[in-house]
């Protein structure tokens, strides 16, 4: 890979496990490796512009690695924001990006509002169906504010991550009924038949359902990306293909359709309006979207953090592989 | 209202009663009528943009009825996705627009992609908190097939909407614990304490507080309408005060990016092995977002389509309000 790309998946990477989002950090890099050792991935691929308007582009991800290329996507909304006010990127040829919510606050760093979304391997079932039938599609929204620190909400459209359901097994605790579906397609508290004889069930039943078929459209019908159960599944897919997924960033400069400094004034409203409301019994405190992980990051920055035991274990094992010694680790 | 205002309203009234949504249907007139006699609605208002970019507007709604404003809304926004590839319109001075799905699928049938989403005065509490913090924000989506029905989804982000409390209360049955939270802010399962001493939970906890956020920024904070608990109710807040809602819309122009056809094809395929899945035990079908809508608006408009009893009231005394005889009702 070029420096530059190196530099800018690490700054993903790392970011995300700032955030104490471990599950989508820096953990991830072994598996990528060795997928763009077996042509997985393009270790020298070049995400590029295909075809594009006054506020729009769609992009070819040239099979890079995937934070390489939604970096890029996300820049050119961001370029197509500031002439037209708002920019729309789809993009085919990806690959699984991390944390969709890196890309969304990429914008709030060009006093934008930010939105991320991709398509992932099928793990999810449909109401009424059964089996794998399309992904728990993550979506992602930013928004800068002004004294306050920036909006950022990322999730997935199931209802629960899959390591939630893993803790659940290892602990040998049943987990509520609508987190996964059995082979029959009907919900199961038993979290042992996950993923071996169970898959994913969708946020709000009908409503995460509809939700990732839009972020499908956006992401993959739009740029000619691979769909629902088309795409490889980055981790336990064969890694010599490219895995097609698709991605769509939006960038929108909200400062032209009002001044950023009274956008910014009115985030900031709203913000403590919400955060000064009245407590629920036993809790001291609510929270911002975003505000968990921005403490998280401040926290780590002046004192360190301690990495998951699978998150050392993983780095330990690339460097292994790449033959690197981090008896520091 | 002039004739053709009047003829737009009833269109949207009509077609999502013919879609099964009776609650947010002809419903609504008798108490539009109410709040515009008593000055919270102006019968005259004209909806106008007020600043504009190459894919973008911001619209004031002159307090004109919902549904008025929200389709000359995304009437500017598909204006603009066809010059752009996609067009974002924030609108302020606006008041309830019924369903959010009726304006996402007017972009449909100009071949593009539509979303519609509008804040709704605080009816759902937050994570962390006791009370009426946030509107339960309606969001909706809605795609062009090829000889599939376009997709559409149209939802609020509580677990559920009012009616069914009211029902489950109606019935003398406990609900789940996700639909609504007590006066302590903590998940009651009495129905019957809805909504004089509870109040909404958000869909999916964390995940539809975030969403809700990102809704009042797009449709309030940009537009400059009222956010949060400013929003005057339109159903139980003083009639003769505007309620101030704020609503956004998108178009996108998708046979800009690819071959209409094309994506009207890859639509119909994502549509079909969808449908063509598996099915859980017990389920004879698997429906597509927008699917029951169209099916029993088909129906309806062969075969008509019985009122229930709460609309009939509502029209009756509306009929009654505005001395019209309507004993074939």
């Amino acid at each position: 890979m070029t420096e530059k790309d190196a530099r800018l998946a690490s700054d993903v990477l790392v970011t995300t496990d700032l955030w104490g989002v471990h599950t989508h950090g820096t953990k991830l890099l072994r598996l990528y490796l060795k997928r763009m050792r077996a042509g997985g991935l393009k270790a020298q691929g070049v995400p590029h512009v295909i075809k594009e308007g006054p506020a729009w582009a769609v992009l070819d991800g040239d099979n890079a690695l995937g934070m390489v290329s939604a970096c890029r996507a996300m820049e050119v909304a961001v370029a197509k924001a500031r002439g037209a006010g708002i920019g729309f990127v789809s993009v085919r040829n990806g690959c699984h990006f991390g944390a969709a919510g890196y890309y969304a606050q990429l914008a709030v760093k060009h006093d934008m509002v930010g939105l991320a979304m991709g398509n992932a391997d099928a793990n999810m079932t449909v109401p009424g169906g059964r089996g794998k039938i399309v992904g728990n599609n993550p979506l992602a929204y930013a928004a800068p504010a002004g004294e306050e620190r920036p909006l950022m909400l990322d999730m997935a459209l199931s209802t629960v991550a899959a390591g939630k359901i893993n803790a659940a097994a290892e602990a040998g605790k049943p987990i509520p009924d609508t987190w996964i579906a059995g082979e029959d397609g009907l919900p199961t508290t038993d979290p042992s038949l996950y993923p071996a004889h169970a898959c994913l069930m969708p946020m709000a039943g009908h409503k995460g359902y509809g939700l990732a078929l839009m972020v499908e459209t956006f992401s993959a019908l739009v740029s000619g990306a691979k769909m629902l159960a088309d795409i490889v599944s980055w981790n336990v897919g064969p890694i010599s293909e490219p895995t097609g997924h698709g991605y769509a960033f939006v960038a929108m400069d909200v400062g032209a359709m009002l001044p950023i400094a009274d956008f910014k004034k009115r985030m900031d409203e709203m913000i403590r309006r919400i955060r000064g409301s009245a407590l629920a019994k036993g809790s001291d405190r609510i929270y911002l979207p975003g505000e968990i992980e921005t403490e998280k990051l401040k926290a780590a920055l002046s004192a360190g953090m301690n990495l998951p035991d699978d998150v050392r274990d993983a780095l330990r094992g690339l460097a292994g592989d790449v033959g690197i010694s981090v008896g520091w680790l």
